[in-house]
């Protein structure tokens, strides 16, 4: 009982993840299975058969998923090193630091890549990288972020794969911190390879990526790997026939993935999810905004699952103190990625529910009116009317 | 307490690891850190301190220890891929399956390499490796493995670094399997980079590599690296100017290798652990020898990790019925991977004891009674000693 209460009193996550997750995904991972046994490789095929059904896809519409060790990051790198050919080139659709990694990725790889950039705080245009794609003939891959957890905008991702598909473009999209959280009709984007992680919204523990693919895409990629670990054929095709990873699984956190489907399931999967995110964005939102915060994104460009807000003008605001002092009482938020602007993040994904949001906007302002209140005039505290002014 | 139970009821795991864990070790995963909060970043620092020390040395002595999420592979691949320059050439000295990754590791990358190759059943000569060496002046490093798992051979990782090192090469070690549950003299051995993983002799979950390295080997592998997730580099500079990992790290299993590591220290190092390792292997191999099983190697090259014993001459034997018997009584044991000769494989590490051995070699027994009598002559059941001449 002790070690449930322990776990209880952890502090929520307000993050992209790793994010806080049920005690049950949690107490999953109190078993001890060997990675090639018959018990485990069950478990492996129903996680990979769930991961489909979350895309509302099956193996039967020749659909695979490729489960691949380590973080998120490892995921993407496999796909742009594995679905490119020799001599293939990335066409990087970025707004954010995400699409720069992919970048960087190729850069690393010596795969030839073009990125197609736009501020931060504005959607892809995919009319531009239709005349893009038309001038460059030697892209053969278009590799693009969903939400870009740098500022958390909700990029147009079915629009850019309809372009990507209309050139006859491989489409890689890189769905990290939305899959699960978002509705999304896969098919309808075309993507070829959909990239995500085992922490972000299907809320599993972190140590997993995984890849959905369109077969006929993945088998194309036979011969194009560029590293060991990262070849997600040669992964598939051990997974496929024998039930087991090439190397060895992180066997708890596999196991803690499939509690945390069963629970995405069990929450009306992923409309039900993405209903309750929603409504955790909209209650920290309009609290926020009441405090007198301001988001970095236009409301219209806004996804549900981390939200940037821009440092107060106040100079006696300093973001180490604010963290610190939410941390201290109990609240764990994220420093920001922005480029051009001094932003702190507030994620509203992983096992959080508007309770525990409104919980940290109380904390949220108990934590202004100490800070603005010791370097203020005299010291005095301030109270949320002061604070409204105080931050606008 | 159900939970408990249940964790304690699984079966023991007498394979390579993933490998049984204390229920302290798994019960460190019931809790949900920040990747970049300060509580984690603590138990990270902590961790990469008692990885030295279970080596013996400390930064002080010149040495750094770089986590990397995913399995021990992947820690290979790192340093496979990062610590040879532009036009380097490994020498991979090989005698089982691990020796023949590497070199598939270097295939890959098209990283040029020689492969100084011994049977499996031998272990590698050094002066063989000094002559190569000798006859072979592009070579720039020298990659090893220190038990080759293939059969459960100790190599002679000591002997071979002196001779690396005479010849002025980096030395990269794998000891995958032997790290923290073999006494090793690592400054003595000269290796620049030794692998190891989070599941092996160190008793953790998997899901993390770990390298140690002398940091000036390491330092200077700046620009070498052919892959982004397994820069160890810049894996190391993250870790150690903010404590955190560069991508989302393993955070359940960063918690239960800190406890793993409190356990190892209470067990008295690595001479407590490998002295029940020694005590383990000892009972298996008495109880598995007066059952009439031989061992494949010779005992003098037997390590104390993982045992390799040749299927019984019998025709009745059948491997998978044999592993499915014994799985069914609550053991599981692990399939053979040597090249020349039908074996199956007996681990003795991860958190089991002589009485855990004396259990699964009564299980052994009794699968051999069943399987050797409803062959046998009128299906009679035989007894120990029917099975000892059936077996010899």
């Amino acid at each position: 009982m002790t070690l449930l209460l322990s776990a209880a009193r952890d502090k929520p996550l307000f993050t992209p993840g790793p994010l806080t997750t049920s005690a049950a995904v949690k107490r999953a991972m109190l078993r001890d299975l060997g990675s090639r046994d018959r018990e485990f490789t069950a478990v492996v095929r129903a996680v990979r058969r769930g991961l489909l059904a979350v895309a509302g896809v099956s193996q039967e519409e020749g659909y695979e998923a490729v489960l691949m060790q380590g973080s998120g990051t490892f995921g993407v790198e496999a796909v742009l090193t594995c679905a490119a050919p020799p001599g293939g080139k990335w066409l990087i659709v970025s707004n954010g630091a995400y699409g720069e990694r992919m970048a960087r990725i190729c850069q690393v790889h010596r795969i030839a890549h073009a990125i197609l950039r736009c501020p931060e705080d504005a959607r892809p245009d995919p009319a531009a990288l239709d005349q893009a794609l038309a001038a460059d003939p030697a892209v053969t891959g278009v590799a693009a972020v969903h939400c870009e957890t740098t500022t958390g905008i909700l990029n147009p991702a079915e629009e850019i794969g309809r372009v990507a598909k209309r050139h006859g473009k491989t489409y890689a999209l890189d769905s990290m911190s939305a899959f699960g959280g978002v509705e999304f009709d896969l098919p309808a984007s075309g993507a070829d390879f959909l990239v995500s992680s085992s922490n972000k919204c299907v809320e599993g523990v972190p140590g997993l990526s995984f890849c959905l693919c369109r077969r006929d895409a993945l088998l194309a990629t036979e011969g194009w790997a560029r590293t060991l670990s990262l070849d997600l054929l040669d992964q598939w095709r051990a997974l496929e026939q024998t039930g087991q990873f090439r190397f060895t699984p992180p066997t708890h956190v596999v196991l803690a993935l499939a509690q945390a489907l069963e629970e995405l399931a069990a929450e009306g999967g992923v409309p039900g999810r993405a209903a309750r995110y929603r409504a955790n964005q909209a209650t920290l939102l309009a609290g926020m905004r009441a405090l007198g915060f301001v988001e970095y994104l236009a409301p219209r460009l806004q996804g549900p699952i981390i939200t940037s807000f821009r440092y107060p003008a106040d100079p006696r605001f300093d973001f180490p103190t604010f963290y610190g002092r939410l941390n201290d009482l109990g609240f764990v938020i994220y420093p920001g990625k922005v480029s051009g602007a001094d932003c702190f993040r507030i994620g509203t994904i992983g096992r959080i529910f508007p309770d525990d949001v409104r919980d940290l906007l109380r904390a949220v302002e108990q934590t202004l009116a100490v800070i603005f209140s010791s370097g203020g005039p005299a010291g005095v505290e301030q109270e949320a009317g002061g604070l409204l002014k105080a931050l606008s």
